[in-house]
C-alpha cells in the first residue's frame, strides 16, 4: 500500500487572539479560539474533509510564531490546488492572524514534534520609558534600566547540557528535565526596534514555561536583583525558587525550527 | 476674575480598538469606546469632577494618532498631581492603547481644533506580497506592485490651495472644500520598514477622509490605473469620481499638530 502523501506547512501568527496552539472544544461550549482550530477548519473547508494537523510546538495563549511548522495527510483523491499554490490558497481562508507561509512535501509519517532537532524562540523586552502601542502585544514592558552585560553574563552560563527544572512550570509534565540549550543571548534590537532588547534562545527542546521563566531570570538579573552566579545555582539546585518569574506570553515568538539532513523551517 | 487653568495634552493611540476619537453616548445602550471617552473617564477619576476635553481631530474608528491634541480646564481648586507628573499619572489610569505623551499649560481658551495651523497625516502602505501579520492594523496591504515615481508625481500635483471637494466624502459638511496642502510625498519605509510606501500629507486642514481618499487616489496611480494627471482633473472639476477610492482606516495616523509661533505637538 502506498502511504498517504504528507505535507509539511510553515504558520506564522499573531498570538494575541488566541487560546493557544492547541484545539480546544470543551463539553459544554463553543470550541475556543485556537491556532490548530482555524487550521483544521480552513484546510477542511479547502480538501473538504475533516483534516487533522499535527503541529511541532504547543505554543501558549498569546505567543507568536513565524516558523511554527505542522505536518498531516493529503487526501488520497490528492490536493485541490497545485502544491505551490497551496500556502496562498490556505491564507486566504484563514483569518488575518494566521498565514501559511510555505507548504512543502515531507517523508512519509514525518512527525514535527519529535523529529524537531532545534528551535529558537526570541523574547522582545521593550526598554524604553514610554509604553509601547502598536507592539504592544509582541513585546514585554520592563520600565527600569537594565543592565545588558550582566545578562549576557547569565544568558552564556545556561548555554549545554542541563537539568533545567528549576526553569519549568510544575505542570512541565515531562520525565526528564535535562535539555540542551545552544545559544543564549541578548542581542539589541537594532536599527529596527531601538527601543527592544531581544534574549534569543536556541535548544534542542524545551520545557514548559522555560524561556518565559530564562526570560524572567535574565530580567532580575538585568535589574541587578540577582547577581549572573545565581543561573548556575538554579541550575545546579533545580530550585524554581532561585529563577526569575514567568515572563507574559506576548513577548515570546518561536522563530524557526531546525530538522535533520539540516533544513530549518521558519 | 482669573480664568482657569487651561492644559494641553498631546496623545498618542491604537486606534484599532475604538469606535474613533468623539464621545459617543447612544440612548438605547452603553457608551462606546472611544479616545475621547477613554481619556475623559481616566481624568474623571484622577481629578474627582467631570473633565470635558477638546479634541483637534476627530479621527475615525480605526484611524491612530502619535499626535492628537487635547485641551481642559484643570479644575479650581488645582491638579492633584505637579503638571510635570500628569502625562504619566493620565497613562497610568488609561488603558494600554491610549498614552499621554506630553502635558502643557495652554493659553486660556486654548482651541486645539480651530488654532491648528498645520497637521501632518501619514497613511502606511504594506507592499510585500506576504500579508503584514503584527502590523495589521496600522498599515493597508496593496498586492499589486506601485509605480512609486507616478505616486510622486501625482502627489506633487495635491500641493498647494485648492478646492478638494473632489476628495471628501460626501458627509464632509464644511461650507468651504478650499485648503492648502504643504506637502504631499511618498516615502520609502526606510530600514525600519522595508517592506512600506508611506504617504505624507501635511496641511491646514482636511476634508472628511480627505487624507484616505488621497492614498486611494495614489495608489491607483501606482497601479498604472489612473495617470498622475487624473489628480489634476479631480482638484478642476471637484468630481469624486474621478478620484480614487477612500482606504481603510487602519494606515492612517494623525502624526502630528503645529500651531501659531511655531510650536509643534507631537
Amino acid at each position: 500500500m502506498i502511504p498517504p502523501l504528507r505535507l509539511r506547512l510553515t504558520l506564522a501568527y499573531d498570538g494575541s487572539g488566541f487560546r493557544g496552539w492547541q484545539r480546544q472544544d470543551p463539553p459544554d461550549g463553543p470550541p475556543l479560539r485556537t491556532v490548530q482550530g482555524e487550521l483544521e477548519a480552513a484546510l477542511g473547508r479547502l480538501l473538504n474533509q475533516p483534516t487533522p494537523v499535527k503541529g511541532a510546538s504547543r505554543t501558549d495563549a498569546g505567543v507568536h510564531a513565524l516558523g511554527q511548522v505542522v505536518a498531516f495527510n493529503a487526501p488520497a483523491r490528492g490536493l485541490r490546488v497545485p502544491l505551490d499554490r497551496l500556502a496562498h490558497a490556505l491564507t486566504c481562508r484563514l483569518p488575518d492572524d494566521i498565514q501559511v507561509v510555505d507548504a512543502a512535501e515531507a517523508p512519509p509519517g514525518f512527525n514535527p514534534a519529535s523529529e524537531a532537532v532545534s528551535k529558537r524562540y526570541r523574547y522582545r523586552l521593550w526598554t524604553a520609558s514610554q509604553r509601547p502601542l502598536t507592539l504592544r502585544h509582541v513585546v514585554h514592558h520592563c520600565w527600569t534600566p537594565l543592565d545588558e552585560s550582566g545578562m549576557q553574563d547569565a544568558a552564556a552560563r545556561l548555554v549545554g547540557r542541563h537539568d533545567f527544572a528549576g526553569f519549568a512550570s510544575a505542570r512541565h509534565g515531562r520525565e526528564s528535565t535535562v535539555r540542551t540549550v545552544h545559544r543564549c543571548e541578548v542581542w539589541p534590537g537594532g536599527a529596527s526596534h531601538p527601543e527592544e532588547l531581544h534574549i534569543v534562545v536556541e535548544g534542542d527542546g524545551f520545557l514548559y514555561n522555560m524561556v518565559r521563566i530564562i526570560a524572567g531570570t535574565l530580567v532580575e538579573v538585568g535589574r541587578r536583583r540577582f547577581p549572573p552566579e545565581q543561573v548556575d545555582a538554579a541550575l545546579a539546585t533545580a530550585d524554581r525558587t532561585l529563577a526569575g518569574p514567568t515572563l507574559p506570553p506576548g513577548g515570546l515568538c518561536l522563530e524557526w525550527i531546525r530538522y535533520g539532513h539540516g533544513f530549518v523551517v521558519g
